[in-house]
C-alpha cells in the first residue's frame, strides 16, 4: 500500500503508524552513519503561505539527510500578490512541473486537501490554518513517545494547556484513540478546555478521559506530561495561569518513568530548570521530527 | 558561438533559437531519465530585486536538475536596504565572486544589461522592470509552439489580452518576426492594443498581421491561441470584459490542433473548464520553462 | 587544538590566525579546482535575525564550495513571532539537531555567545548586535593583506571613515594588535574617531599609533589604506565630508605597492575611477571571505 499525500492525521491506521514508526526508528541509524545520497535526483519545494521556519527547516534538513534538494520560499503570498485571484491549485500544478514532493503550509483549513487535488507529485500537509491538521506533528509526538515506551498501548498521558484551538492536541488525541487501553487527562482552566467533539470521538471509541484543571493532581499518574502553552488574554483570571507552569518543585510529584513533551516553541509554561532533568525530551522530540519526516518522504515515494 | 549573457530576446537569430530547441528538448529527456550530476560544482546566485517566485524555482529547478548549487533571495533589496546608493554593479561583482552564473530579476528596465556589463560570470536576465525585458519567458513560449508543431514557419496566432503593456507578448512578437509566412492576430479591446512600435517592426519584416476586438472571429483560424490577462481599471467598458474570457463555448470554434498558451498566472481569462481539454497546453508551457532554462545555463557554460 | 565555535576575534592567536590564512590558501586552490564533495553529508543553517545577504551568500557558497547543503533564513525573525518571549536558546537547541553548523547573525550584541553556549554543534558568529563582533570580517580583511604582503609585521596602515561606531575597523585594529612594529593612522572627522577603549588596548601593546583628519598626509606612507563608510548625519560640517572621498587625484598620492581595501558595500566614499587601478582590492577582499570561510568550517568540524 502507498501512501499518496499526506493530509489529515486520520489517514493513519495503527498498520500505517508501526510502518512508520519502524521507518523513522531506521532513519535515525541512518543519520548516525551520515545520512543517504540514494535520493539525489529528488526535489521538494516547500510552499509556506505563512512563515514557520521551525517546521521548514525539519522538513529540509529530512530532504538533504536524504540526498535531495529542495526549492524554498518563505513567503508563498506572493505567488498571488502578483495577480490578485490566483488559486493555489494553479501553483500547485507548475511546481509539480519543478518538484517530486511539495510541502505546503496553508493559511487556510483545507489548503492541503485542495493541493492534494491536483498534484501528480505527493504533497505533505505542513500546517493548514488554524483550525486545520498538522498531520506530521501528532506523528512525531506519537512515535517519540512509542520510541520511548515501545509501545502506545495502556498509555496514561496528561495534556496540559489551551485545548481548544490547540491544533496539535487535538490531532494527538485522535490519534491516541487507535490505541487501547490509554487513559487522557485534559488539564486546563475551564474556558480554554478540550472541546466537545474531540471528547465525543473518545467517547465513541470507548477511550478513557478526565477533565481537570489542577495539575498538580495527575501528575503522579501519567507516563507523559504534555505541555503546551496558555495564551494568558484567553483566561479570565491571570492570576491562576502561573499553577499550570511545570516548575522544579512540580517536577518532583512526577513518576521517575515519566517524559515530557512540548510542541514548542514554548514561552512560560516550562521552567528551564526543568530542561536538565532527563524526564525532559522535547529537544529530542524536535529532533525526531527529522526522522519521521525522512520516513514521510520515503513512504510517499516508494510505498511500504 | 558561446552564449555570453542572456540579456535580451534580441539576441537571438534563428539558427540559436534552433540550437536552443534541440538542446531544450535533449534536455527534457535528461529530466525523464532523473537528471545529471555534471554540473555539480556550479553554484547559481538567484538575484531577486522584486518576487516571483515561480520564476526562480523554475530556475532553481533547471540548477537542481543539472545537479548544481542554488544561492537564493527573495528580497534583494536588503543589499541596498543597508546602505543607501548602494549599486547593482557593485553587488553584482561581489556575487560573481560567489558564484558561476547569476539569475538577476531587477525591477528597472536596463537592470539585466547593467549587470552584465560589470559580470566576470554570465548573466541571465529573469525580468527586468515594466517596460523591459523577460526573454526566458519568450524563449519557452517559442519553444512550446515548436516542441508541438515541429515547426515556426507559416504560424498563424492569435495574442489575446492587455497587450499594449504586455512584456511577455511584446517580446514573443518579436521573435515571432524572424520566422516567414506567420501571421499574428492581436486581440485586445481597442484601448490597450499593442502598441505602434512592435507593429512597424512587424511590417518592416513583411509579418502579417491584423488588429481584432472580437475573439470569436479569429479562433477558428489560428494554430495557437495566446491568451493573457487584462486588468479591469484598464478598460473602459468592463461589461465587454467577459467576452475576452476563452470558455468551454468559445473553445469549440478552435480547430482540433491548435494549442491554448499562457504565461500564467491566470485569472478570470481561462475558465477552469478548458484545463481539461487537450489543447490546453499552459502548464506544460510552465514545465517547459525548466527544459529551456537548463539548456540556456549549459549554453552560456559550454558553449554550442 | 580544535576551535569549537568562532563568536569573537578575541579568540585568534597569532597561530591559529596563520593556520587559518594557510587553510584559506588552500581553500583557494581547491575552488580553482571546482570544489570538493567532501564534506556532502553535511547541513549548515544560516539563522539571519537581520537580513544581511552578503554575508549569508558568503557563508552559503562557502559550504557549497565544500560539498554541503544549506537550511537558509533571510528573515529568523519569524521564529519568534509566533510565540512573543521565546528564546534564542531554545531554537539554537532546536536548530542543532537538524544541522552540523549554525551560523548565526543577531541583532543583539552578545547573541552568538548566547547561542554558542547551548549549541551542541559549532556556531560562527555572522555579527552581533551595532555594538557587537563580526569576526569573520576582520579575518578576512587580515588575510587579504597577508595574502599580498605575506607578512602582518610592520604593516603600516591607514584606517579612514566613521570609525567610532564601527565594527568591522575596531576589530581589525584589535587583531593588528598582535603583530609586531604595526603603525595605526585613524583618520575621521574629530567627531566620529576611534573610542578610548581601542586606543587604550593599541597603548598598552605598544602599537604606534596616530589620529589624524587629513587624508592626504598620510596616503603616502601607508601599506594598506582601508576605507569605510561616513553617515553624513553623523558629521557636523557636512562640506567637509567630500575630502574623505578616495577618488584618482588622492590615488597618485598612494605608494604603487600599497592596497585599498573597503569592507563593502560603498556608497561615495571611494569613486568608481578608483576600481580598474591594480591596488583597488577591495572585489578581490570580498571573494576572500568565501576562502576564509570555507577554512573556519574545516577548522571547527576537524581542527587544526
Amino acid at each position: 500500500m502507498k501512501l499518496q499525500h499526506v493530509v489529515e492525521s486520520q489517514q493513519f491506521t495503527v498498520p500505517l503508524l508501526m510502518e512508520l514508526f519502524d521507518r523513522s526508528r531506521r532513519m535515525e541509524r541512518l543519520v548516525a552513519r551520515g545520512g543517504t545520497h540514494d535520493y539525489s535526483n529528488r526535489i521538494m519545494a516547500t510552499l509556506f503561505y505563512e512563515p514557520s521556519t521551525r517546521t521548514r527547516f525539519s522538513f529540509e534538513a529530512a530532504m538533504y539527510r536524504l540526498g535531495g534538494k529542495v526549492l524554498s520560499t518563505e513567503q508563498a503570498k506572493v505567488f498571488s500578490s502578483e495577480v490578485e485571484g490566483e488559486q493555489l491549485e494553479d501553483t500547485i500544478r507548475i511546481l509539480a512541473g519543478y518538484s517530486d514532493v511539495i510541502v505546503v503550509r496553508h493559511n487556510e483549513a483545507g489548503g492541503a486537501k485542495r493541493a492534494a487535488k491536483v498534484s501528480p507529485v505527493p504533497v505533505i500537509n505542513a500546517g493548514d490554518g488554524k483550525g486545520g491538521q498538522h498531520p506530521t506533528q501528532a506523528l512525531l509526538d506519537l512515535y517519540t513517545i512509542h520510541r520511548e515506551r515501545k509501545s502506545l498501548e495502556g498509555l496514561s498521558i496528561a495534556i496540559i494547556g489551551e485545548l481548544d484551538e490547540g491544533r496539535t492536541v487535538r490531532s494527538l488525541a485522535y490519534l491516541l484513540s487507535k490505541f487501547d487501553r490509554v487513559k487522557i487527562y485534559f488539564v486546563s482552566p475551564p474556558e480554554v478546555q478540550m472541546k466537545p467533539d474531540i471528547l465525543q470521538h473518545l467517547e465513541e471509541h470507548q477511550v478513557w478521559y478526565a477533565l481537570e484543571s489542577d495539575i498538580s493532581k495527575v501528575l503522579g499518574e501519567v507516563d507523559v506530561v504534555y505541555q503546551t502553552r496558555i495564551r494568558p488574554e484567553r483566561v479570565a483570571d491571570r492570576k491562576k495561569l502561573a499553577s499550570y507552569t511545570l516548575d522544579g518543585r512540580l517536577l518532583k510529584a512526577m513518576r521517575s518513568d515519566a517524559m515530557v513533551l512540548h510542541p514548542l516553541p514554548r514561552t512560560v509554561e516550562i521552567d528551564k530548570a526543568v530542561d536538565d532533568d532527563p524526564r525532559a525530551l522535547y529537544f529530542r522530540q524536535a529532533k525526531n521530527g527529522l526522522f519521521v519526516r525522512m520516513a514521510l518522504l520515503t513512504l510517499v515515494w516508494d510505498g511500504e
